[in-house]
């Protein structure tokens, strides 16, 4: 199942780190945007490879140190079908580098949308005759406001194809607190949705007793996250709002069982652009990330 | 406003209508397929085609009865970034045919990412020092269970770029009831955000007494429908789920106000692919379209 291939490679490498491949073209070193300008002009095509060749870079450096990376979609979608491609192609390569990919897209909708998104993402089209799988994920993030029927064509994928889900159960932002903490019969949204995640995942449970169907659980809120953590002993969590949001190794700890597993620790900007950090700044951008990523790894497992 | 100009279109038209174009390749005409086929193979090149000239065959054949149509980007993004492409096409096609654009994208994350979504649908993106708007819609819809400083980046465009939100506020699947009916302080969660939505569009209140947003109000809870209608006077109603779903013209008059006003019917299947019916099938598909929206037209009119 592939939340213990997940597993193995996080005990493997002693490293529960995911790193959010979130790119800006802020990011992105002058001399990449450049060469791509050159070659394609002022075009989105330039935007794409710049995108893209960064990625690759970064993934070099990191693939044999982290067992994941996550893609956040939106900051190729706001390219358009170029940032698209970008996405796809950074994808495929990272699975050719070995590297486990959590889509971070959180779509929602219902029914046959739902299905369109899962077979997206997770699954599989049909394209005249042939099966193709467009974006070939190995987990992807959703949002759960529509109900158990619109994870339902998810959880039809995990099954088909070896593939997991991170349900929104607690995020890392401020404003998280509007409708998830709300109280009903006396638990909060984010606990009945988090039970709810917890009994969508009970037929996908691995060998190491979590399940393929998982739960993001900001960093930020670590009383919130230590419940959770006793509420739901099988779901794995993926944390976001490490580094940059606020979240120290200290808070991440309470996401964790007792023998240290259960969670993976998102760090994009502190990772993917730690050469323009006063700390790695005398570093190529692959080399940085790769000294940054082995920083946060070592204050994981201090912490744990 | 642009809610304005929505409604004034639906007023001159009469018709509160939009058109749900969610293609699937089983509705595209053999002949349309077929020749893509014929001149791209059996490739993803082919299926943007087909998407584009099924969707451009029925934007003129609607353009001018309907005011607004509504993409769901799902039935485009299973074919990656072609399909992506051919839903960026339809809407400039649609919006040179001067038709209103709401893209049905659901988005929903945090901050920077966001801002990214937000940028990329209905604002704009720095590329090598150009603006450029990657999908221009009109109006787009977005999932609350984040928070309010979720919708900030979305709000903050709208008012930039005179664009419109539709928040997922009572959706018309049966797991709608799951965790948006539940009860706190006496209100349930679908009250509560529907209260949010109506105190974020409170700065965007155009002529017509309505805001620029608006929420998405399934068409098969008409009692819940009808609650709405009265505790969000100024908010407007996207309403999913008449026809395929269930929903009646009856049902869906619940939403809206005493002048026949406030809200926006979606069909999809029933239009789109009206050539498939027994009804319909002597006609060629976007003559079936029309004859099956002028139907509907007539069918709300009389329920109003």
């Amino acid at each position: 199942m592939i939340i213990d291939k997940l597993i193995d490679k996080i005990n493997e490498l002693k490293n529960p780190t995911v790193v959010g491949l979130d790119p800006r073209l802020e990011y992105i070193p002058h001399e990449i945007l450049h060469d791509c300008q050159h070659r394609y002009g002022n075009t989105l095509i330039s935007i794409k490879y710049a995108l893209l060749r960064y990625n690759m870079g970064l993934i070099d450096a990191l693939h044999d140190i982290i067992p994941a990376i996550k893609p956040q979609i939106a900051f190729y979608e706001q390219y358009g079908s170029e940032g698209i491609d970008a996405y796809i192609q950074t994808i495929q390569y990272a699975k050719k580098k070995g590297l486990i990919v959590i889509g971070d897209i959180k779509r929602s909708d219902i029914a046959s949308t739902a299905e369109a998104y899962s077979n997206a993402h997770i699954g599989e089209m049909n394209v005249f005759g042939a099966q193709h799988a467009a974006f070939n994920q190995d987990f992807t993030t959703v949002n759960p406001y529509l109900g158990a029927d619109s994870i339902e064509p998810f959880l039809k994928n995990c099954h088909s194809f070896d593939k997991g889900l991170f349900v929104l159960v607690k995020t890392s932002n401020k404003g998280s607190s509007d409708f998830q903490d709300l109280k009903t019969d006396g638990k909060c949204i984010y606990e009945v949705v988090g039970d709810a995640v917890a009994k969508w995942g009970e037929e996908l449970v691995g060998k190491h007793g979590y399940s393929c169907i998982g739960a993001v659980v900001g960093a930020t809120h670590p009383e919130i996250a230590a419940n959770l953590r006793l509420r739901l002993p099988k779901t794995f969590f993926l944390v976001p709002g490490y580094g940059s949001q606020g979240g120290s190794a200290k808070d991440i700890a309470v996401n964790f069982d007792k023998n240290g597993s259960g969670a993976i620790i998102n760090n994009s900007r502190g990772i993917i652009a730690a050469y323009l950090s006063e700390k790695y700044k005398h570093l190529p951008y692959g080399q940085a990330a790769r000294a940054a990523a082995i920083e946060m790894q070592k204050e994981l497992n201090k912490a744990l």
